[in-house]
């Protein structure tokens, strides 16, 4: 199952909002209503924030081939246009868009296709990222891993980037547990996470974000492992706010703190993390009084065990670059 | 205004579990009920849980005095034993009952009126934290300043041991804003210390837990200060769940990480941080599922810029001991 698709005419999504709660499907017919979507997050997560930046433009496409050339054009550049901008941070989405756009001279059918090759491309690129962490992290014994945010299936169309890493690591038999941030303010780790890890049976616990530095300290972690947002060249990354004091507390813990993410995550053309937008969210998010909500947080290079993507194994805190 | 007082043969407290939505008293005039406030966190904060344990005793010896001398002394003991134990961390909490208990033979009047020099000593200790914490960070511009849980009025008695320095700073002018951990998964910051800054007028945003690391890192904060609920002879601080991660981050952004609490936070039978016993509450606190829900943390001393108590400025960083 895709957590986004193309199916009859319309995006067809899992309201990430209703979940663990409600597992609601929605199929959404009109551009300007999946770009509330991506805003609310009801799809989220780098992966599938590419695929949602394809299919939208599809979407826009197929509902914009009754007008004049002219028309049809303007009509699909300018949800593009809102598609793009939804959200700042993740650089997948802005991607997604671009390659389902290019392809706009050649009619709604191609860029649908393109659109659906980038679901494919992005369901492939984890599976392989599951495989290369997992042999990474590998060490002849069970581990307990730390993870933030959600990345699994619901983050990244169909497998995972983090979480790809944790499942095949679990289908090898060498996940003793996972300790999963509940990552506010929004829950993705104790309604996503902890949802995802308990329909395949892994041992869980659910921590207070605060939590997890020193459960890192105590020794009863191995590993950290999280997804990205953006990654810049030099192996800076923007993750989820709350990423960041993770990589502290496991560099002094002397454990790998490694970040999975496809190709498509890694930015060449941001040099590092400073130029990296940090998008803001409603105060109302944290609590009814003031409040200061930014959504993702960036992890400097030297504090990054490992970047695993489908095709290689950087190490930026050994100088790498991506 | 103290957030705990002796009042007409019973223990008078603000119920903190209602705040801020409701400025609701409590009169308790049985030690088990005590107990139970002081578990549910009804009463809560290093210093308050000093006062709290004196006064129960106080309570308990004021309600046995009709009693046999054998009985009363019996009745009294065991209430002082169940108070107690009612939280392992903060150390004051068993002081206090000492203190009263030691009275025990002097009578009920005895018993609290030491009480009473306990709750004017916490009182009087904290205005004292507050002008030397304040000397040691201003300098000379207003200061950002960033704050974990709650350290007020209503974890300290009357005045506040970290926050009693934010006070004395915003009394001198030099506050620019404050920002607060929400501190999850009680939320003692979004609800007790917001509401605590937004009474004084202090310009203030809450953050998650999570945030605060980058928001440091970023460099618009210029100092962090906490309380504590233990520290041991080496420096090492145990305090609310949440604290560590603010050290770490403070350490590699070079701004000062300080401690303030009173001498009767200082547990120099406890050599280091390992030795203290760390709370574990519900993991209902955190989520529906399976969580781990451990109450404290341990900053290790090469972490600490100063700790502030009433009569000394201890620097553990520095290799200097209490």
């Amino acid at each position: 199952v895709r957590c986004i698709d193309w199916a009859d005419g319309a995006v067809r999504l899992i309201d990430q909002t209703a979940l663990p709660d409600q597992e609601r499907w929605l199929d959404v017919t009109d551009p300007d209503e999946l770009v509330d979507a991506i805003r609310r997050l009801a799809v989220r997560g780098a992966p599938a924030l590419g695929a949602a930046g394809a299919l939208g433009v599809a979407l826009a496409a197929h509902r914009a081939t009754h007008l004049t050339a002219a028309g049809y054009e303007q009509t699909v550049r300018a949800a593009a246009a809102r598609l793009r901008d939804a959200r700042p941070t993740a650089v997948n989405l802005a991607r997604g868009v671009d390659r389902a756009l290019a392809r706009l001279g050649e009619g709604s059918a191609a860029v649908l296709a393109e659109a659906r090759a980038v679901l494919d491309e992005e369901a492939a690129a984890c599976r392989a990222i599951g495989e290369r962490g997992a042999d990474l992290l590998q060490q002849g014994r069970p581990l307990r891993i730390l993870t933030h945010c959600n990345t699994g299936w619901l983050a990244a169309v169909e497998w995972g980037t983090a979480l790809g890493i944790v499942t095949v690591l679990d289908e090898r038999g060498w996940v003793e547990r996972v300790y999963v941030d509940e990552t506010r303010p929004l829950l993705q780790g104790a309604r996503l996470t902890a949802w995802e890890l308990a329909a395949r049976g892994v041992d869980h616990r659910v921590v207070v974000d605060g939590a997890a530095p020193s459960v890192i300290a105590r020794g009863i972690v191995d590993a950290v492992v999280v997804g990205a947002d953006r990654i810049a060249a030099n192996g800076d990354v923007a993750n989820k706010i709350g990423t960041y004091p993770l990589a502290l507390a496991a560099a002094r813990a002397g454990i790998p703190f490694v970040v999975a993410a496809p190709e498509s995550t890694v930015d060449l053309t941001t040099a590092t993390g400073g130029g990296i937008e940090i998008e803001e969210r409603d105060p109302a998010e944290v609590t009814a009084g003031p409040a200061y909500n930014p959504a993702f947080d960036v992890t400097p290079a030297d504090l990054v065990t490992a970047v695993v993507t489908e095709r290689r194994t950087v190490r930026p805190s050994r100088g790498e670059t991506l």
